[in-house]
């Protein structure tokens, strides 16, 4: 919630704090293991109104979390990760909106995951930890609902496997939503997507210090095989186009050195990136999150019928997708409006010119921004 | 050469053996490092005419060789990587044209490389073998075609970072051939790909079994480094529409097993092409050409105008490229194309419809194979 320091400054929600969630009794997973119990990190900023009729919750993505806007300290040094989209006055804008965003299942951030002690053990999760689904993550949001009393969100947000949760959440909950807002997403990944993964996981899987997952009690962890991970998604989030444009051909040094440094500015951008990740994620964590992605795919127990899947939605959507981003092309994010204009549902969609690749969706493109404020703007609260 | 077995299969060479050529001085290199010498192996099919006319230079990719076609043995369980290509009456006739294909210079297969005796040492060379570039292949293959009494290859052909030896030959030695075939190739590569590179080499040289190149004389080597690179290589050389019409996202068990096991066909064939890769290519020469690739820009050394690189070539151009082909796009090769009409050059481009991405340049693609036989069927001899 914001406290005195924000008032400083009027368009963030300021200083932040994380609230947790505690569901005690045993749940049953997709996967149909089961789980003792769990907590959910979560943070809320803005006030829910008295009819409980202005919640909108964001759906976070691979390696984000619950900590979406402001600052936990004021000498933070970087802002929630959507920080340019929800605030006062921003398309998501918190002066109407009680914003709610937590943690998924399996995360590494606050979540009950992999990283977080198991009470039956006393000793982490680890490997042990069961594969989440994107079915189980909108199930624990809608525990955390009803733990806040709202029984239906004036919306639900997400870009990328965020956008995935937003189309579960149509799809299991539709009376509990009136607006669903997918970015750059998809209805199921392509196999080169899965591949993508795959060599995440592998990296991770076969870095001597991810032993078998049991590396919490252990000096070493897979560092190496996160910060693979880490650069192989980083090159598949931007488009070839914005790497010529930011990184083009430039050598660090302005020469060849004809060695196995990082000569280029896009190595050394990629190693930095790798790097600082695999020191504040969860390798176990990051494990669980590929295979979520991978495994998601309402159309497949509708005969891969996708208009099927989508038959009893209920919510207006918005579909926004970017013209360069090829992990989660415009053509992924038309399959869901073919699908939902078949069975005459409300959907706009609007295909963004952008040169960012994926990353587009965290990103300050004007009529991108607009479009979702203006959207936002008519949702009746 | 062709042996007696190969008169049973008329459309093979038949049974091939490599030929080795040494260079006993010492040698500068583009990086200005220099070599004591080296051995090149190669292979040669079809006769050289009285008059030395009718040879043809087929240069190799990435993780190719020399061995182009035939078998080494009658139980050899493949042929060489472009059999399907080269043999009589193939688009690379050895009736007409007497075809050699060398181990490039740093290679793993024969010729002076990493994995080879360093005389000074009595080592293998490991990582003391020096940076090698597409100008020092071309040089090697230039003292191998005087060696071999060749002074005008009749054409020089090469796909991918073979294309690169293609337009390299005709800049460096215009006199030296008079017609080019470049494939599926690029006058440089992109952020992008030397992105993807990086990780590969990351990849290998953060594997613990790297130890700094120094791997020959331990029973550990890069093994999960060489894996994780070749996953991802492989990636990048077929099209996201071909790993869906190839694999989809076909479970290997016909359900998900809610583990980390290889659920989804791709990944099942992914992780096999990485171990095969694994187990007989050397760590240190997949590092030298990458580097080789990431190097080459010709343009560079003229103001970044590539029509001046090109203005004093003499060879006849014949450019291919294939529209899935996202590794090295169609887009790329235009490049060359302009820059070859912008001085006047003699080039013909075609750019196939072929759903396989980077691969196509190796696959049976009736309309690509007639286009290559045509090309080479004009010229004289």
């Amino acid at each position: 919630m914001p406290s005195k320091e924000s008032k400083t400054t009027p368009e963030s929600v300021g200083i932040v704090s994380p609230s947790y969630f505690t569901v005690e009794e045993t749940i049953t997973l997709a996967s149909q293991q089961t789980l003792d119990g769990y907590t959910i990190a979560y943070e809320t900023y803005g006030t829910l109104n008295e009819n409980k009729s202005n919640a909108l919750l964001i759906c976070h993505a691979l390696s984000g979390n619950h900590h979406v806007a402001g600052r936990h300290t004021p000498n933070d040094a970087k802002p929630g990760w959507w920080d340019n989209f929800v605030g006062p006055g921003k398309p998501i804008d918190t002066d109407k909106f009680f914003v709610v965003c937590s943690n998924n299942l399996g995360g590494c951030h606050g979540s009950t995951g992999p990283n977080t002690v198991n009470l039956k053990t006393s000793l982490p999760y680890g490997p042990e930890f069961p594969i989440v689904t994107v079915e189980d993550w909108v199930n624990s949001q809608a525990r955390l609902a009803d733990h806040l009393g709202i029984e239906q969100w004036a919306a639900v947000v997400g870009g990328s496997i965020g956008g995935m949760q937003v189309l579960q959440w149509s799809i299991a909950y539709p009376d509990r939503l009136r607006n669903a807002v997918m970015i750059a997403s998809a209805p199921k990944i392509s196999a080169q997507n899965i591949a993508f993964n795959e060599v995440a996981r592998q990296a991770i899987m076969r870095d001597p210090g991810f032993n078998g997952g049991h590396f919490y009690s252990s000096k070493d962890y897979p560092k190496q095989g996160l910060t693979l991970a880490r650069m192989l998604g980083h090159i598949t989030y931007l488009s070839d186009d914005v790497m010529r444009l930011k990184f083009g051909r430039e050598l660090r040094e302005g020469k060849l050195n004809f060695d196995f440094s990082a000569e280029f500015q896009v190595e050394s951008y990629l190693r930095y990136q790798g790097e600082t990740f695999s020191e504040h994620f969860d390798a176990n964590t990051y494990l669980l999150m590929t295979k979520a992605l991978d495994y998601f795919d309402p159309a497949a127990a509708h005969n891969h019928d996708l208009s099927l899947a989508l038959q009893h939605i209920k919510a207006k959507f918005l579909l926004v997708s970017f013209t360069s981003d090829w992990r989660f092309s415009p053509e992924r994010s038309e399959e869901v409006v073919d699908a939902l204009l078949k069975t005459n549902k409300a959907v706009s969609y609007a295909k963004i010119d952008a040169p960012q690749g994926h990353d587009s969706f965290l990103l300050d493109i004007p009529r991108y921004k607009n479009l979702l404020k203006a959207f936002l703007q008519q949702v009746k609260v």
